[in-house]
């Protein structure tokens, strides 16, 4: 294991400090947990809470700011953060117009959130919550019932963080939000293992030329090993498995985020996002919203994943809200 | 070799088709060549144009924008744009206030620039240069005399594209730079080497618990290799290197850029900005600045660099100004 780092168990709280001392105008740690919060929040508005395992940097600090979310909640690598934290989570973004929770669909989170909402309820705090479970590769998987939660997740904290912002109510917030989530998919494609600091080696091995389709942002398994193809091959598999799922119709509207799962050249994801170009051109697809990046990153993989947001006219202005966060 | 790519000698082709689609609303490609334009220039302003080999990526496209730079040329991987690319830049820059090229310090770089300004001074473009050669640690490299320009060009890019936005004429704009490149200085360490794509092995190997301090950005040969450390003690080399070449006081102000270089985890490089902030804090520095990610990368290059900039009190509002860019 070759990695910048001190004691293994000393990364989650080193990560955020640094990550608070390099962006110490626009967020804070909440003291005494693992919670980081924006520093402006503005009385009144719905507060937006989401989090989980560390690992997935920038994924969720870094989306923390005016126009997205509130607060995130951090746990230790690859897991989930306890009902306590969270429910800081929820006391720091609460204004007084409740607090919409944005979970990725991992059975831990799931229920450390649930119970963090019952416990914020008892403090007289008004909770809603959604699951995001963008991620089309696998029904079920290692640490998940249904399908798993992944870089959509990113997309779900801008459209409803511009909604929040607008002023609009926790249940409009949250209506949005069931509309939302249905209309984003993602898969992905892992060209190696990502290796969890503590354990010291990948949680998955990969031979020197292959690939896997569909592997989760813990290393969960994927649907299929291949030997490794150019670019343009695993862009066709991606949008065929997401053409099959939207079952899209020519001159629709669509947004796509290419997102490097952590150690992919940024070079390489823009050749990638080439290759998605032309297809979604021969589909006939009207593309109005399009990023590039690592949003939600697993650690070391390398490897990407591609989302599709099936677009409502309302959520591309949402896409475009202007924000001040670390990472969008 | 495990890429995301199609045909290797089409990369660059492919990754700024792939970038300008993805940001076609701030950026264009001129038309026949692989120059980077800003979409909404400025007529009468100074324009800033940059640019070098491919694979160092976001720079120097993902910093064209307004507020940054009016374009950039992009070579081949690792390998200096011509001449006529970089006079393709300038004329796409210049809109009758000049151009400043900044160009990092790589002998095929500053021979074809000095070209393209003759070419371009002979259709009556006024044109500058600036030569930044941050990289404190080697002088003389495989394609340098001197020391090497690095991530810290990327600090030039945002305060010059400020002043340039602000108005400033050419020579205002020149003379601030040549004041502003003797106060940023860079110095990194590489984990890993970097594998240029038509090579398909790596330019160098470290053993699996090898370091190497000061490698280049094209895996030049660096000062000195060791075992792996821990975050601390790279963080305190890099320091102490920059250090002895500031030759600082107590009490003065600087700023702080944490760089990956292509394939290193944000994760890691929040921690080693705690431990960069615990040295600096023990310094007694006042640090104004401070930034972490992915700006001037090697390919797939694990590793990152530590740029400090000693603080002139304008260059703060400058690096603070705001931009429209794809990656600042």
């Amino acid at each position: 294991m070759k990695k910048i780092i001190n004691q293994p168990e000393e990364i989650l709280n080193q990560m955020l400090e640094g990550l608070t001392y390099a962006y110490d105008g626009l967020i804070e740690r909440v003291e005494g947990t693992d919670v980081i919060v924006r520093k402006d929040r503005q009385e009144g508005k719905v507060g937006l809470v989401s989090g989980g395992g560390s690992g997935h940097e920038p994924s969720h600090a870094g989306f923390v700011g005016k126009g997205m979310l509130s607060a995130a909640v951090c746990g230790e690598v690859f897991t989930s953060p306890t009902p306590d934290q969270v429910f800081e989570g929820i006391k720091a973004a609460d204004t007084g117009a409740g607090v919409l929770l944005i979970i990725k669909n991992y059975s831990g989170d799931v229920m450390n959130f649930e119970m963090a909402k019952e416990m914020a309820e008892m403090e007289d705090i008004t909770v809603e919550t959604i699951i995001v479970d963008d991620d089309i590769a696998v029904e079920d998987s290692t640490y998940t019932a249904g399908r798993r939660g992944v870089a959509g997740t990113v997309l779900v904290h801008k459209i409803l963080g511009a909604y929040a912002d607008q002023g609009k109510t926790l249940q409009e917030v949250k209506e949005m939000a069931d509309k939302l989530v249905p209309n984003i998919k993602t898969i992905g494609v892992a060209l190696t293992g990502a290796t969890v600091p503590a354990v010291g080696k990948p949680g998955f091995v990969l031979e020197d030329d292959e690939i896997e389709f569909g592997v989760g942002i813990h290393g969960e398994p994927g649907y299929r090993k291949e030997k490794l193809q150019p670019s343009k091959e695993l862009a066709l598999e991606l949008v065929e498995k997401l053409k099959a799922e939207f079952k899209w119709a020519k001159g629709e509207s669509y947004g796509i985020l290419v997102n490097g799962l952590g150690s992919t050249p940024l070079m390489e994801e823009l050749v990638f996002m080439n290759d998605v170009k032309e297809l979604v051109e021969k589909e006939g697809l009207v593309i109005e919203f399009k990023k590039v990046g690592d949003l939600m990153t697993s650690l070391d993989m390398v490897g990407l994943s591609l989302t599709m947001i099936k677009l409502e006219e309302e959520w591309k202005a949402q896409l475009e809200y202007p924000v001040t966060t670390v990472a969008w």
